[in-house]
């Protein structure tokens, strides 16, 4: 497993305007692992391969769903969040990554889930903030995440769920664990702040 | 079991603004079951005893969940939420009420839950209408309430939703699930309605 293949092979899978897309998020997830004490090199190649699969055509992300075991309650949501199980699981075909930790960063950037690692809470934030992103209150989810990893990634959670609320669609349920999970994370980390001052 | 005697102990277990809005509750909750094709009586009882719990000092809610195998995951949610389950837990020991599906309109009336049934529907959108009630966005819900129980109650859980994203709480999965439900239920009905056109 070469980098510059992965690059090139990614690279292959996508249109360029998602391939800069691409580079945005490893740069910035490269920073946040430097600032936030997680392992770049995981950062780097976990945000390289986040899209793997998100030009795929949806007949093929639907037919892998199908055929491979992935989890079959994707198909119940948004097609948005297919690619990133779809992604996971052809990275580890095509090119034999088989860092559990990676591909779990891969599986979990749209949706965020309960119990994020580190990884899984850079990729999906530089997801939010690389950039090339542009939508209401990014540049408060940016200034976050200067110092606050968990109340960055948080506030960019609140925005999907509020972008689906405003359009009537469906909210999926690992978002509101992941966005429920942070803010645990938050009051106990206050309270521990409290107990130690 | 006596309505008239269900009323008075009911109005024991509750300071008068919250007996006012239970008959609130009660009379929207009959007129929504005219309105739907429900039950009056049934939606009647479940108004009734919605609250039952609502005022019992906190540490005697969670006393119950601890020791009547109320579901512990919710101690770990706003306690809001405790009431629903404890106060269809009461009526029950207390009253020898036992029909099913008033104790699960009186459960589930603050979160709602996937697979609602229509009385279920009807006492969680009362709750949120009733002539008492006072809050951004109300008008549109008993506007919507005039013709579309499900739409109604959608736009009253997303209220919920965006209230506690604005607040920075957690939300109650179950209350996620219930609108993603009754969202596919629209679709559905769309999609059937442009089958049978």
């Amino acid at each position: 497993m070469n980098l510059e293949v992965l690059r090139e092979a990614t690279r292959a899978q996508m249109p360029e305007k998602r391939w800069r897309h691409t580079l945005g998020v490893v740069d910035t997830a490269i920073t946040l692992a430097h600032r936030f004490g997680g392992d770049p090199d995981k950062a780097e190649l976990a945000a390289l391969l986040h899209d793997y699969a998100k030009a795929w055509p949806i007949s093929r992300q639907e037919q892998a769903i199908r055929e491979y075991d992935l989890p079959p309650e994707l198909l119940e949501y948004d097609k948005e969040l297919w690619h990133a199980h779809v992604g996971a699981w052809a990275v580890r075909e095509e090119h034999g990554v088989d860092d559990e930790e990676v591909l779990n960063a891969i599986r979990y950037h749209t949706s965020g889930r309960e119990y994020m690692t580190l990884l899984e809470k850079i990729v999906c934030l530089a997801d939010y903030i690389e950039p090339g992103r542009d939508y209401p209150g990014v540049n408060k989810i940016r200034q976050l995440a200067e110092h606050n990893l968990e109340e960055a990634l948080t506030v960019g959670l609140d925005s999907t769920i509020t972008v689906l609320l405003e359009r009537g669609q469906r909210i999926f349920p690992l978002t509101v664990l992941a966005r429920n999970d942070l803010i645990r994370f938050r009051n106990e980390h206050k309270r521990t702040e409290t107990i130690g001052g």
